[in-house]
């Protein structure tokens, strides 16, 4: 008789983004004229235009795959060395940062890849992520059994939580006990906060000196605009021995619907076998990939390639900038209307926190029957999420404009 | 200390192809006379243009994406509904057979299913695999640390090995013991043997006594033209209490470079949850694609859609009709060189049996330095393919026509 995996039955049923959706249902079938009314500044997907320089070299791919002399099969499963090269590169090699080209995997979703990751980790693993947490890597440690089920505060025994709060400016220190894993995500998703290089100094000294693998999740890295502070983890001495980092065309290129991301797995990188050696995650990692993956599509791995040209860059540039004026807009209205406001600089994020003692699913539902606008509630994040929401900045002007002044409208 | 999975260091280091690789580069680097001479019918990959209704709609989604107004981001995890729903409608409902559109799961690739599906299962089942075998299927399952070390012979304990032989047609029957789960592919990978329909209803009748989940790989499932053969395990009586069928663009439309393929789960097939209940896998599987995946790239899912146009109908269906008409070609060849042949009726691989007491490797090495010919050696499959090689009908018609001639040429 087939078993199934049982440690499912362990996630919380309400996830996040489908009660949104049944909040959202249930209004507009009730109010059906402000059905149309509608903004969404909940879920963080883009909006504007595909960049022409990916259209571009998209289509010129496709062409390639109608005539049988330029006909591509199956392609390297870790990626075709034309991206490999113009992400090391490009990413990291032009900033003075050694990222060799084999040390890039790419993929089809930096969630898929935080995701994986876990198959190349023991099960005896010490797991530390933030509180609140961008929801993937939490439900997927559950899903591996490496938790027991979630207290009344949706909290998983077994998981190390590490709070991000105000005192802390959403930017946690190390545990004080060892822990052998580390999620971080700077920008982070959902506080906005980003990380200092101090910062990022620290937990990578924690890790050098018990032994932890750090997550480094920087997939909205290209929100940074300031020089001074870390785009990469490997911006930090020493990390090349302890970090693997996620990044994304998603947020960059506007590739969530296209599907293109990438980690870097340095050589250097290592855990430990049952039998107590040294054994590289570099290696676990590629095989993993050519057993479990067939690499990303052709075309797609060439518009990818195409945001590295002088046109592409300055499209990625433009679109980066398009979302952040947004942001800018939505964080001057917020605190217009008298909010306390967080992030929303170097990350496409504003956190805001709940006035007059609102939950945040208050705020949610307040929101969107007053302003007709969707925005996430931070408890959904997790625990320490409580007391604060999420407004996403990946909108058009137009409706950014629109909640800017629906914000300030609002009877707070 | 992070630890690794250590189970990957279970997996025999000489994985099939990279061998076939590293002996092909000697060869090449000693021989570079004969090197532009060689000729692959290694590995199983297309070598056709992608058809002209797949290269449009691709075109023409990717435009879509350069305007505010058509944009897509993030889409359906489990696919977009016009391709769910295609995909029922033609490959299912229009032959009789039960499959609604959301118990299809439109994915990547069917090795990354076959692979992930593991994911839903628990790690108690006794899993059955054929032998020889589509390596995917093992290797995952020592991965996920279902095994112990391979024997000698190549065999992991703790998996149930199910002989494909000369006297059972390839076609093994189902094992005396029960087992939980077993993993089926007709027409199959390696050997090109075809289950008939009483044969499958013997899989599927064992299944429904057992409570055994069947896993069936019908990724070859276009190339059976005999309506007497079934395509889809759902043909048999029963099989949607029991079955998952895994189906793939990459073999019927040329997709290998391009990545799409789809699972069906119907929502009647369960498995024993810890407690002793009955639990939906599709919910799982379900599940398991929101938390782990972010869906196919927009464009490609157009992609695969177009195939199911009248255009894109008659293109795949002379895409078969070119491989398998390489495939008599070889299937001839090889019988006229004294060969014993089977297989490459209804499925795109010849397997033939290594004359005069080779090794599967010899005859490699013998096809290698006498034809310059890349085959597949069959104990890469398993120790049952040991006496036998593989040959693939996936080449361009000049070069079958070739391969013939010099099958004929070599002295056997």
């Amino acid at each position: 008789m087939a078993s199934i995996n049982s440690n499912y039955l362990k996630l919380k049923a309400g996830y996040l983004f489908p009660e949104i959706s049944r909040r959202v249902r249930a209004f507009t079938e009730n109010h059906p004229d402000a059905a149309h009314n509608l903004i969404r500044c909940g879920i963080g997907d883009v909006t504007e235009p595909l960049p022409r320089a990916a259209i571009t070299a998209l289509k010129k791919a496709t062409d390639e795959l109608g005539h049988r002399e330029t006909f591509r099969g199956y392609g390297p499963e870790q990626g075709y060395d034309f991206l490999r090269e113009a992400i090391a590169q490009n990413d990291y090699r032009e900033h003075g940062l050694l990222v060799t080209d084999d040390e890039v995997f790419v993929s089809d979703g930096s969630k898929c890849d935080t995701a994986n990751i876990l198959d190349i980790l023991g099960d005896d693993n010490i797991i530390a992520v933030t509180d609140p947490v961008y929801p993937v890597y939490v439900d997927t440690n559950v899903m591996a059994g490496h938790t027991a089920s979630a207290d009344d505060a949706g909290r998983y025994e077994g998981l190390v939580y590490l709070p991000c709060t105000r005192e802390n400016g959403f930017v946690p220190s190390p545990p004080s006990q060892p822990v052998d894993v580390a999620y971080l995500c700077f920008p982070n998703n959902p506080t906005g906060a980003v990380a200092t290089k101090a910062q990022l100094q620290e937990w990578v000294d924690y890790a050098l000196k018990n032994d932890t693998l750090l997550l480094f999740d920087a997939a909205y890295s290209d929100y940074i605009d300031n020089p001074e502070l870390p785009r990469s983890i490997y911006e930090i001495e020493g990390a090349r021995d302890c970090a693997i980092e996620f990044r994304s065309y998603s947020k960059s290129g506007g590739f969530t619907g296209v599907r293109c991301a990438y980690t870097v797995v340095p050589q250097t990188v290592t855990g430990r076998t049952e039998s107590g050696e040294r054994y590289p995650f570099h290696a676990l990692w590629s095989r993993r990939s050519s057993t479990k993956f067939n690499g990303v599509s052709y075309p797609i791995q060439r518009a990818a390639e195409a945001l590295y040209s002088s046109e592409g860059k300055a499209e990625v540039a433009a679109l980066v900038k398009h979302y952040m004026d947004n942001a800018a807009i939505l964080r001057d209205a917020s605190r217009a209307a008298g909010l306390e406001v967080f992030g929303g600089e170097h990350a496409p994020y504003i956190w805001i926190a709940t006035p007059g003692g609102l939950s945040s699913w208050d705020v949610f539902d307040k929101m969107l029957h007053e302003a007709n606008v969707v925005i996430t509630p931070g408890s959904g994040f997790g625990s320490q999420g409580e007391g604060f929401f999420r407004v996403s900045a990946f909108n058009s002007r137009a409706n950014a404009l629109e909640v800017a002044r629906r914000i300030q409208a609002v009877k707070w």
